[in-house]
């Protein structure tokens, strides 16, 4: 059974919907990068027990994600908020060398406040 | 019972993860403003099934923003997004009544671009 990372990222966005049973059994295979021998011990059931709840739990995930295609939006969003930086830095490099305005540069980093705070 | 339109914003977001008849029967009340005694009329089962089917869909549709938190995140995004905006526009005026780069305007479209793409 491979690690998927995506399933990291998806655990993110959606853990909290799980039970927590599920939660920390997949948690600690994903996150805490634990074996299914070790998860096995540490809850008491046995390493096919581990192996189907994590099992469980990952099509539960992408159930989520086919319903709420978050971590799909957010990439999407994440992609234009770069892309807005990246045209921004080029206006600051623009302004810098014709009329180096001071009114454009404090704008600017406005902006770039507003983008760090989308903080995703 | 009052018609909420917060529940309408959060139906956007999880109507998926309800019930197809949990769906059906809140998206006739909150959507097509059906009444009660409509949509017992409707779907065949009486007005007392209706209102506790709506308020059971109501109460799950609650579990999942504060599990997920996704009408709060978005309506962040969407208030950096439009301070964005605004101070773009400010940076386009000073730009136009200085230098009046035509390099700069350009890239003041390609950012609206993206924030247009981003769509929320």
């Amino acid at each position: 059974m491979a690690k998927d990372l995506e399933i990291s990222l998806l655990l993110d966005f959606y853990g909290d919907l799980l039970t927590q049973k599920q939660r920390e059994v997949i948690e600690l295979y994903y996150n805490e990068d634990l074996s299914l021998a070790e998860i096995a011990e540490h809850s008491h059931i046995t390493r096919q027990g581990v192996r189907d709840s994590i099992k469980r739990a990952e099509n539960q995930l992408a159930e989520y994600e086919d319903a709420l295609r978050l971590k799909v939006r957010f990439d999407d969003i994440r992609g234009h908020v770069s892309k807005i930086e990246r045209y921004l830095n080029e206006i600051v490099k623009e302004n810098d060398k014709s009329i180096n305005s001071a009114k454009v540069k404090q704008l600017a980093d406005k902006i770039k406040n507003e983008i760090s705070g989308i903080g995703i």
